[in-house]
């Protein structure tokens, strides 16, 4: 599916291609990691055709404002997901494509909606849509991207999807909708509470970051008439993969940067968000450290320079590899979850995901 | 379905039997409606009742805010809708509820994100979810509600409904939700750009209003097996309704007050809004009043003094009594759709909710 007269936008794209070129060069993993996302490009080239074909340039505010947000693409690592997991039970692509492109819909709904509630003017290295088109306008675009989300699930039955398969989607999208909802909600009440707390934190991430995850696979296995064990085995994969993302995502501003994130590395700081590694550098820190911390975040002084203390009590207290340590923990459970499955390349990729994700520097 | 411990409930609470309660004394059509309208109270109580059983008393600040925005609950119009629709196809009203209950979760999710927009802090004569919890749990909670109502069309599986029926009715819940939030954003571009123009103003109304009124009825008749031409035309009934509810909704700061409508009467002015007296006021007011209707709604000075401005100017051009002639007419379209219907005490219900809406006082 891979259109050969693009072959540039996607090595050079923020595909999972492009990904794995900005992976260090000193991990271990990168040319295994290498060899194997050359075949996924396909995946997000599919992904990234079927968005195309759904928001050509036309004229009207909001459509514009919501292919602003779709287009120039992200990572669309979870649409791949989605389509690996359908391939993975050996599921037709095609009749998933949909879908897949309905879970970006959802992520990007999400983050249109996250940047307003954080202030954060820029988003994929390009100004946010609350940025650049207003409050207003991005809490409608927002919505209008999870009712294309279910719009597009019911495109499904077109491609020839079962409706029953369709249905079951249905049930664990909005339950994976729901999910983040209640997860983004308990990170606002995090940040108010100033409370440190690890188990909160986990609570939180399954729910914001594993849950979309889990649905994307849970999706994509169902859609692709996987049995009931397959499902849940790839619902359970994403989640930790999800998981795994999330402290990944917490530990970039101690380890990448702006330039390299395409977000500013200083907004968890700047929104005082309850970052894994800041809980875990609380919990060893010492007592003035400790108030340190807390008052980095609560104070409105340059988030740069809150940055570089963190920067500091978090080498101290070693609480950056501690949180490197638990990416890779949950990165394997993922792993694991993919046993009994049967062998394919689908499989296989799925596996790479989990050593990618926790080696990203974006 | 009834329940008998809770009559007063029902006869106070702003349900159907409420609405009937607030008829003007002097309408003609008052009586009958009274009549037609004891048996509805059956339709909002089984809403009701189904809002209580998913959302019973819980902690958790995000669960308490979507509780508070539901319960106690409002008109229950779209609901009450949806189930007549799938009652006057033949359907069971028991296997269309849970999509019932989803109706009001989508409308109200799109009051809660409207009241950001419009920084409005009272709703149904109490405060604003985002006045009460702030703009950022404001918009989660919108979010959340949204994934709700597809929860909910998932749920109709467990009341018997088929799969095919589901993904139809998912199609149309999808798509009016996409016109609903295309139609927010046409009326915010209208407000920018102090568009007095009735073409425009009519698509805004069919896309923000009729839409989720049409949604509605196509989503009951779909459930509950109606054949294709059937939905069709509840489906245009719905949307002519919404055009009607609308149109009505717009002369109400001129024909009544905050205390009976539960918001405030200045919201529109406040907010600069376009609604259709002030267009066709604007259409055939002489310059010198059309600049004064401009200043008016741009300015920032006492909204009760800009409404009191406008009820002169709109006295003078005639424009409510066109405005409440326009809902009447589209009423009686939406009455005319139902022709060919089999006939059945829902179709005379809804026949005299297109009497009802235009008559109504909140």
């Amino acid at each position: 599916m891979r259109g050969s007269d693009q072959p540039s936008q996607t090595a050079s794209g923020r595909s999972f291609a492009g990904i794995a070129d900005n992976i260090r060069p000193g991990c271990a993993a990168s040319t295994e990691i290498r060899l194997a996302l050359a075949s996924v490009a396909d995946r997000s080239d599919m992904v990234r055709h079927k968005l195309e074909e759904q928001w050509p340039q036309r004229s009207g505010r909001l459509y514009s404002i919501c292919r602003y947000a779709l287009l120039p693409n992200g990572k669309l690592f979870r649409p791949v997901l989605l389509l690996e997991s359908t391939a993975a039970v050996g599921g037709e692509l095609a009749s998933s494509l949909p879908a897949a492109a309905g879970a970006e819909y959802g992520h990007v709904a999400s983050l249109i909606h996250d940047d307003i509630i954080d202030g954060d003017n820029l988003r994929r290295g390009r100004p946010s849509v609350q940025h650049k088109y207003g409050i207003d306008d991005a809490i409608v675009a927002g919505d209008a991207l999870i009712f294309h989300l279910f719009a597009n699930l019911a495109e499904c039955r077109s491609t020839g999807v079962p409706d029953g398969y369709v249905v079951s989607a249905l049930a664990a999208v909005a339950r994976a909708g729901l999910d983040l909802c209640y997860g983004q909600a308990l990170e606002l009440e995090m940040c108010r509470n100033r409370h440190f707390d690890l188990e909160s934190y986990m609570k939180m991430a399954r729910l914001k970051t594993g849950a979309l995850f889990r649905g994307a696979c849970e999706c994509g296995a169902i859609l692709g008439g996987g049995s009931p064990k397959w499902v849940q085995q790839l619902a359970a994969y994403g989640e930790h993969l999800g998981l795994a993302f999330q402290i990944r995502d917490d530990v970039l501003p101690y380890v990448s940067d702006t330039e390299t994130t395409g977000k500013p590395v200083t907004s968890d700081v700047d929104n005082g968000r309850l970052t894994l590694p800041v809980i875990l550098a609380y919990k060893f820190a010492g007592q003035q450290e400790r108030e340190g911390i807390s008052a980095a975040l609560s104070s409105s002084v340059d988030p740069v320079q809150t940055l570089d203390f963190l920067r500091g009590v978090l080498g101290r207290t070693g609480a950056v590899d501690m949180a490197v340590e638990m990416a890779g923990k949950y990165a394997e459970v993922s792993r694991q979850a993919l046993q009994g499955l049967p062998f394919s390349p689908s499989r296989d990729r799925l596996e790479y995901f989990a050593e990618l994700v926790i080696v990203r520097d974006r």
